[in-house]
């Protein structure tokens, strides 16, 4: 369901449960970008007006999450701040071909297995985290996750034909797949 | 208490009047601009703590306002389109002084001041339209406008001393109001 080519290894939720804090505010600046992201194809393609309500829609469920989990950090003791992100985003969206609407699929398709990810790595958190706020802030979460990434292959579909889609989703999956490989061994949700 | 230097002329109705489509699609734009502004402050000022849910939130509503002004667009039979902006938020914003914290001080009184004109001519939108339906849009919405205005200039209060915001605000209010009266006339929210 979550069209994922790779299971998340052991070591990375080993890495997460010994950096929680890490985790958590790399997680809150996650929500931030996919907030940023939705609103920026709001700009990006006006034209896709199926676009227009499902991603502002999700833009606000996204910064809801922002603010749900800077209240974690901050109930625990700590301060939103700046981090260096993960190499995973960049790395994935280098595969999106340059020319439309390819890119527009390709990007929505990007977001989607970003979403996908989340969804496989928060279900290891909310069943494997020490804090019982934080499993339920993770099992919380999930669902939303999983939504968000059958609405962005929907709105995918929406632009090209669903097989075309399906064909596409299925290579990007495994370039999402090398990218998580290669990636560097840091505490991030996508590394 | 929306703290403006000027009042809008009688012209700016008539033109907008006279060209409601227009107004309401580069109303979908300032709120959708509206929100990329308020996500982009969450990634320049992460320091300022003080600044991350109030405006995760008022993005959220900007993108709730976007939704809705969209949505009349389609009843009216119309469609989200691209629009050439008016120069008005780039102009205001040049006042901007360039060094922090002064820049986050003027950034969000600037914003603010958008809020209040905002508000006053939806007021006099929704008094003056033909259309029962906007009426009651513009009506609706004028209240989260003066509102946001209020946000805004506390947030600033929360980088600079309230004295200081004050002095501030009045000095960029002069600036918002000869930016208007110089403004060319086109049909824009704030032109």
């Amino acid at each position: 369901m979550l069209n994922l080519a790779s299971t998340t290894a052991p070591h990375w939720l080993e890495r997460a449960l010994a950096n929680v804090d890490e985790i958590l505010l790399d997680h809150a600046h996650c929500e931030k970008k996919a907030a940023s992201t939705a609103v920026s194809l709001l700009f990006r393609y006006p034209q896709h007006t199926a676009l227009l309500d499902p991603i502002a829609e999700l833009a606000r469920e996204e910064l809801a999450h922002f603010k749900l989990v800077v209240a974690h950090i901050h109930q625990r003791g700590g301060t939103f701040a700046r981090q260096v992100p993960s190499t995973y985003a960049a790395e994935l969206m280098s595969a999106m071909r340059p020319n439309e609407p390819q890119r527009a699929v390709d990007m929505l398709l990007c977001l989607a297995l970003i979403e996908a990810r989340s969804c496989e790595r928060m279900q290891l958190l909310a069943e494997h985290l020490d804090d019982a706020g934080l499993r339920a802030l993770y099992s919380s979460l999930l669902a939303s996750e999983a939504r968000h990434h059958r609405i962005y292959v929907d709105l995918a579909a929406t632009i090209a034909p669903a097989n075309v889609v399906r064909a596409r989703l299925t290579e990007l999956s495994l370039h999402e797949a090398a990218v998580l490989a290669a990636a560097p061994p840091v505490a991030r949700l996508h590394a």
